[in-house]
């Protein structure tokens, strides 16, 4: 059995809760910002939140999600514990057609969750502990998995964890060693900061296909204007792809640039997952042989899709909506 | 002495009157479109016209004088009547610091003007009667003068006339043979799609540097989208500018591609003018031997001056807002 796409990343389950205003102060939260969040902290916000919904996140799993839902076969690799929220995680994963082999932890930390705090402003305010994802390690990484999908998707966030690097290291060299493709997710321009030397070196040498967003990119670059990353990245790595909201996209390799609309949407109701979801497309286009144009516009066509609703995963078949665009 | 741009173009006067709404219905205008007019209606409209204001314009006209601004050296080819309207013209462009040197005709049509009415929704409905200036021809084109120039640009409005559209090919062959370079902006959708076939050999053949926005390079190479309309362009000529409004610029070499962003405008008053500035930003940043990027940058930031505030020629002194730029 092949897969299009093999994902790793950190297995996340979100917990959304709408609450009055004054709870992102009394709780002394970040607004509008990502933070990561210890064990203590986790139980103490969970217990003082008003009752939520769950629903299975994590960048690299949303993407892999969304090229399940364009049809493509893939896999993925990330840890959760035997508890509820790593039943949520497994099944919902699942649900969307992922093969999904790992097996749950029985002891250490619970499953990784992002407590998400929803102000009457609709600002979401993101509080994430890693729990045992943080513990993905090499012995995860199935050297016959691996080899077996024609790309190896990972998310820049494992960065943060020695044992999880090493885990993506083992994976992108199996990967190459297999004749097989690599991608990365710069994930978050703090992400980018923290590792600035170590990414460089990551694109260089490791990194066939590459995904980052303006501020992103440029951290990366350390320059100040958009033009000047993409001068900066072409040849770095065979190719970037460069995601700016409603500008679009431009995708870069040595001989070629694309510069790629956004779909239109009608309203935009939450722009979490754009981003993962744009890799989706565009990784599924590549898998199935598109000209790099047509993956391009496939990443935007399902990044569309999922800020049109609340969630970063797909509420529709992508597949049927991409019929129109692969004819 | 030498000139770093030449101009060639139709010389038109704008005449801009605030009309009641019925107006538009009443002399069975296009609303919100340009159109041209001949003689007689240009004379029966504009007795039924308010008073209005009459403002130089004419596209080639006001890049010339935006690149005045930014203090490049600059002259300009294009036809005017001794009348007044071509007074008028001949002094704003003069006072723009372009050297004009053309003798106006002392007979046939008068100084070409655009009749511009504008409805209380603020549109405008341009009526363009071309006048004395469709009569350029080659013996307009003084061949010491265009070969004294580094850059010979030509708007693509001249290609509807046939005597004019030997004056710019005369125009170009004596910038090339004098080891000069050429420029043609493409104008308008229309333009390009009545001479589509003409203007693909003349941007292959005679054209270095091609300034075109979205609808007029998606039309001269009948494809649906940018992004085609970006390969086919790719060393078709030795560089392409492609305007984009609020998306910014892509300016395309066989080697190089840069992306440029719109320079922030706190208010968009009037957008007439926008591809006019954006080239002659270029263009000054071309003769002043700056890298493209910062040539893009130097065009959006003359577009955003331009499209501030009513009319098509800048406001202020653009050498002095490029300061901070070009440092």
């Amino acid at each position: 059995m092949r897969y299009s796409v093999i994902g790793m990343g950190n297995a996340i389950v979100d917990v959304i809760s709408h609450v009055p205003d004054e709870f992102v102060d009394t709780h002394h939260l970040d607004r509008g910002a990502m933070r990561l969040i210890d064990a203590e902290e986790a139980t103490r916000l969970y217990a003082a939140m008003p009752p939520g919904i769950e629903s299975s996140g994590g960048s690299a799993a949303n993407t892999i999600a969304g090229i399940a839902s364009l049809g493509g076969r893939v896999s993925y690799i990330g840890k959760v514990r035997n508890d509820q929220l790593g039943e949520v995680f497994a099944h919902d994963i699942r649900a969307a057609g992922v093969d999904y082999q790992v097996t749950p932890g029985d002891d250490g930390d619970p499953t990784a969750r992002c407590l998400i705090a929803v102000t009457p402003d609709a600002q979401r305010t993101m509080n994430t502990f890693l729990g045992i994802s943080r513990n993905l390690s090499p012995s995860d990484v199935d050297e016959d998995l691996v080899a077996s999908g024609d790309l190896l998707y990972c998310e820049g966030y494992l960065w943060d964890v020695d044992v999880a690097k090493e885990a993506i290291t083992k994976g992108m060299d199996i990967a190459h060693r297999a004749g097989n493709r690599t991608a990365l997710a710069l994930s978050d321009g703090f992400c980018v900061e923290r590792h600035r030397a170590e990414f460089l070196d990551l694109v260089e040498h490791r990194v066939d296909v590459l995904f980052a967003n303006e501020v992103e990119i440029t951290s990366l670059y350390e320059v100040d204007t958009f033009d000047e990353a993409l001068q900066h990245v072409a040849g770095h790595c065979e190719i970037a792809c460069l995601t700016r909201s409603e500008k679009g996209s431009v995708i870069v390799t040595r001989d070629e640039v694309h510069v790629i609309d956004a779909h239109p949407v009608e309203r935009v109701v939450d722009t979490t997952g754009a981003g993962d979801l744009y890799a989706a497309g565009f990784l599924h286009g590549l898998a199935e042989g598109f000209d790099l144009g047509t993956c391009g516009r496939l990443g935007s066509l399902a990044a569309a899709e999922v800020i049109s609703h609340l969630g970063a995963r797909p509420e529709v078949r992508l597949a049927d909506l991409a019929t129109p665009l692969l004819g």
